[in-house]
């Protein structure tokens, strides 16, 4: 599959999107007239530098308001394409892209717009230009994709295609299905986008929200499936209109926008082998371009590639928390039951474990390379999780795109293939066991074999804050790299704003990890993150850390008011969950029970009990959560 | 009018809502039930806080989900119903807000409803608890507020009453001419809020973009002039969800937000004066509750307090620039023709001035107290307009809650009368005078009483960059304080994202302010302002400051060829725009010609000439001029 994206999903100048677009491995760009009105290169300048970035130039971009129009309008878009075309040709580039009229169009008639655009591909032909039309999803006649490829059809001309854009398409909820019977040499161009579903105006909705693939919930995979079908062979390119990514670091951006395009391409393929499986009409397309019929597989003109495949991780290896004093960290974790393991044999960290549930004690205040100030505080800085196959997983991770951040080893211990993710919390990829032990702790102290003594417990989640820029990112990044599944999201108020907050987690919920997205003024590692351990008995093990000294977070009599107004507890229970400042919650499924830590640095530590079939993580109660961290904050 | 607001609207904890809301001066709060739940403050706290900061407490809200249910939950609801019965006697609230169902409801009975509420009623009764009943835009059977009236009429039990909420009506497009026939011992509460008009789902659009009254376009004085007919006395409290507000620093919000009520009573007395002027029919509210007709003027129970009244400002009386290296700027004002008329006879400022466009050049580098290094480089410090009377136009400011920055005068100088705006550019009022010139200017040098010789100018608008905290607070602001008029925003793509670009204006155009919204990631005084000056022949003046050396901000080649094939220009008038660096602009309108400086500091000046009727800024130029500056910092 070629990729390409055009020049307005990124940030700054057309050198700039150019040189991200390179780095991150595109074929090839769209340039948007913008992009190339502002800036100071000439169209050769451009030409010349597409070529040596080994980018080629596949769209130029937008044309807008031709069809539809009176005979003096007409004349005069005339004019202008010319303009357009002469231009493309100093930039050596062969296809652009023509929107259906929005704003000019006077005249309601296909027979004229036939006309029109025939007129348009006789012009292009002078000028060794293909025209691709596009519907738009809010064109004023034409805003149809079946539509647009009617006219197509009617005009009958080499120089006119039409481009299909996947957000005008799914955005008005039309059927993708006719496009595999499209004749593939009238298909121009492919642009793919995602969008979150809004239900809000689609102009609006279209310029400002859509997404990278994989980070909204349009059906991608199964129009892409349509579009090979059909025998499409050319770029598929993202166009993307963000206000977001519009802000937010090129490079990253243009990375990001590598992955959904990598990811895409896989799930197309998945797409396409499961359609074929079960039946699912496979359209004409594949043979009518030459396509071969293999056993059991149909194959089709555009070339699929597929990642190293991964099952969902199997549980969470361990949590690790990184500090320039360490000392408060191990205080909360002895109280709350953590037996410690002792110092690694060559590393400056310590293990602390409780059942299966692991932390890491890292006393490198600072990543590597990172001197800030606020990163000597405890945070949050590794999650390692269990996967069939650490070598398989972290080659299906780099391919699509995640920096490496191989851990330092000596002979005889295990090496940990990792990377980092959007937040730079690095994750690890380790060997998972049918018993949820893990071997690298042999390395640790006197080694430690079986798990730990003491009460049985599991990560249950982890929460981390995610920076303004890079929330869809984390989506794409977990959803691919780590086969997490995103959950629908949920607002939670508190003191310093609204907190998106956005479980991904496995079909079997082994592993929950909750992005949150904090607040706009805070930045990376200053809002607070935690980790949560589950155990059998809330009850027990709070009484047992009352016991040992921990300092509880301080639930306001006033939640236990509300509770027993909305659930009518029996007075006992009330009384023990009061006392021992645990939170409560209860759905048809289940109920859960809960309790929090103060927070040591940036990082606090949360003990559940999940009882029946509770699938949530106390929703109700993260406002007293945060209401309570807050009043700590201001007056510490 | 009694003034309110509910908790919900800010940020922090309780305590600190209350604190900001007893200092914004405001009669009353809601308390939001969240709020209450989350605090540590017992409920006697909560009371004996609000009596010492002279708060009433008057409106205990939410209560979800109660009407329209099965037998079962009735009673369970009731059970909670009576739960927060106590809290309020305990809190001495007398007041509930019951919202109509939108979740548990499963029976669609008026009938049914009735009788559920007059068992609410009854029980309301036993607590001394008045319950009013609000018909939420979402509700799933009661979603008018004249049907959640019809009810209560229906129940007809002195404890029960309805909530009427502007944004609940508004956003459904109810007329609410029939508000002012309701009784009003049965209107309990009224909620205000005001909304941009967004198409979008009802629900998403009131629980994140509620603005204050004011600062978006429902029509919030006919809603109150109903009311008020009506012979409603109650508070009139805000309610308003909003993602920016929850975010922003408290007591500025609530100062924001008290303006917004004193505005809207005044504008709620003016609609009633219109109306009553035009005959408009008065509704039976203002006799049945014992109001009086005045000759000429019907009176009503609620009292309206007005403000000082000022007609929009004639224009720029000055733009202030401040720098502790002031060089740069002097260069470039002298270079675009700029007289300098020396320095001020006590202060530490320049004057400088090109036919009635005078820029204050104040050598003192920091604001009073602000010792931050960005505020060194220079920026735009202040602004003066034209008003007829200084004293007047101040004293509605002030009761506006504008803070005061009085200057300080020797004897013998004009007194400026002065506040700060929202993103702390002081705004001065000055006295106008009809020939355009400016008494104060004779304590500049030698005195000047007529304007400079030179090319005629005057200001031709203001670019002023608003933190995003803070951008809906200054459209209000700006209206109420100076009687400026907001304009449809427009969104200008730059390399740092998209921006959206608010112009304030007076209708005969004198005054122009373009309040730009800058990205996220970038902090007050940082991102680049400007001041606009308009003259009669712009190539002229071009070749003027050419010949005086002035840099021009130098604009791509790209955009002439665009521009021909957009416009079709004459060959020799484009070759002039590409060799003096003018940008162009065309409409049905008019013509509109204008360049750039490069920036000095965050400051840089444009020069415009508008011919004909053009009404606009330039919009479709100002990507080429955000590109090209960006690209100048990128490389400085």
């Amino acid at each position: 599959m070629r990729t390409g994206i055009a020049t307005v999903c990124l940030s700054g100048t057309l050198k700039e999107k150019m040189q991200a677009c390179a780095i991150a491995g595109f074929d090839g760009i769209e340039i948007f007239e913008q992009d190339l009105v502002t800036s100071p290169l000439t169209p050769e300048d451009v030409r010349k530098m597409a070529a040596d970035l080994g980018l080629t130039l596949d769209l130029y971009q937008p044309f807008r308001d031709f069809d539809s129009v009176s005979e003096d309008l007409l004349a005069a878009n005339l004019r202008r394409a010319e303009a357009k075309f002469k231009l493309m040709a100093r930039l050596g580039m062969d296809t652009i892209l023509v929107c259906s009229n929005v704003a000019s169009a006077s005249i309601d008639s296909d027979d004229l717009r036939v006309e029109q655009l025939g007129k348009l591909a006789a012009l292009a032909v002078d000028h060794g230009v293909k025209v691709a039309y596009e519907a738009l999803a809010w064109g004023k006649y034409v805003n149809d994709y079946e539509h647009a490829h009617k006219l197509v059809e009617a005009v009958d001309h080499p120089n006119l295609g039409t481009c299909l854009d996947s957000f005008h398409i799914l955005s008005r909820n039309w059927d993708t299905t006719p496009i595999q019977a499209f004749n593939p040499e009238k298909i121009f161009f492919v642009q793919v986008a995602d969008a979150p579903k809004l239900s809000m105006d689609v102009l609006s909705w279209s310029r400002h929200y859509r997404v990278f693939p994989g980070e909204g919930q349009f059906e991608l995979a199964k129009f892409m499936g349509h579009v090979v079908r059909a025998g499409y062979t050319g770029p598929v390119s993202l166009e993307i209109f963000n206000d977001v990514f519009r802000q937010s670091d090129v490079e990253r951006t243009a990375v990001d926008a590598m992955r959904s395009l990598i990811w895409l391409e896989e799930q197309s393929a998945k797409w396409l082998e499961a359609a074929s499986d079960s039946g699912v009409g496979g359209g004409a397309g594949g043979t009518a371009t030459g396509g071969t019929q293999a056993p059991g597989r149909r194959r089709y003109p555009m070339e699929l590639a597929t990642l190293p495949q991964v099952t969902e991780p199997a549980g969470y290896n361990f949590a690790e928390v990184r500090a320039a004093d360490t000392k408060g960290l191990e205080t909360v974790l002895g109280q709350l039951g953590f037996e410690f393991n002792g110092r690694h044999r060559t590393k400056a960290v310590q293990l602390w474990s409780m059942g299966h549930a692991r932390v890491i004690v890292n006393e490198t205040a600072h990543l590597e390379g990172d001197t800030s100030a606020e990163d000597a505080s405890p945070a949050i800085a590794a999650l390692g999780f269990d996967v069939d196959s650490p070598v398989i997983a972290s080659a299906r991770a780099q391919q699509l795109k995640a920096p490496a951040v191989p851990r330092k080893s000596q002979a005889n211990e295990e090496v940990f293939q990792g990377f980092a993710a959007p937040d730079s919390t690095e994750v690890f990829l380790c060997q998972g066991t049918s018993d949820g032990t893990a071997a690298w702790t042999r390395e640790f102290g006197e080694g430690l074999e079986k798990p730990a003594a003491g009460p049985s417990a599991v990560i249950d989640h982890v929460n981390l804050a995610q920076p303004w820029q890079h929330f869809d990112e984390a989506v794409l990044f977990y959803t691919s790299a780590l086969a997490l599944e995103p959950q629908p999201f949920a607002e939670v108020p508190s003191p310093t704003g609204l907190i998106r907050s956005q479980v991904m987690a496995t079909g079997d919920r082994a592993v929950r990890l909750v992005l949150n997205l904090a607040p706009l003024n805070q930045q990376r590692k200053t809002y607070q993150e935690h980790i949560a351990f589950a155990v059998d008995d809330l009850v027990a093990t709070a009484r047992d850390c009352k016991a040992r000294g921990l300092e509880f977070l301080q639930i306001p009599a006033n939640y236990y008011e509300d509770l027993d107004a909305r659930f009518g507890l029996a007075p006992d229970f009330l009384a023990t969950l009061k006392d021992l400042n645990l939170l409560y919650d209860r759905d048809a499924d289940g109920e859960f029970l809960h309790f929090y830590t103060a927070t040591v640095g940036s990082v606090f530590f949360e003990m559940v009990e999940r009882r029946g079939a509770y699938d949530g993580y106390g929703a109700p109660n993260a406002p007293v959560r945060h209401a309570v961290q807050y009043d700590h904050l201001q007056h510490r």
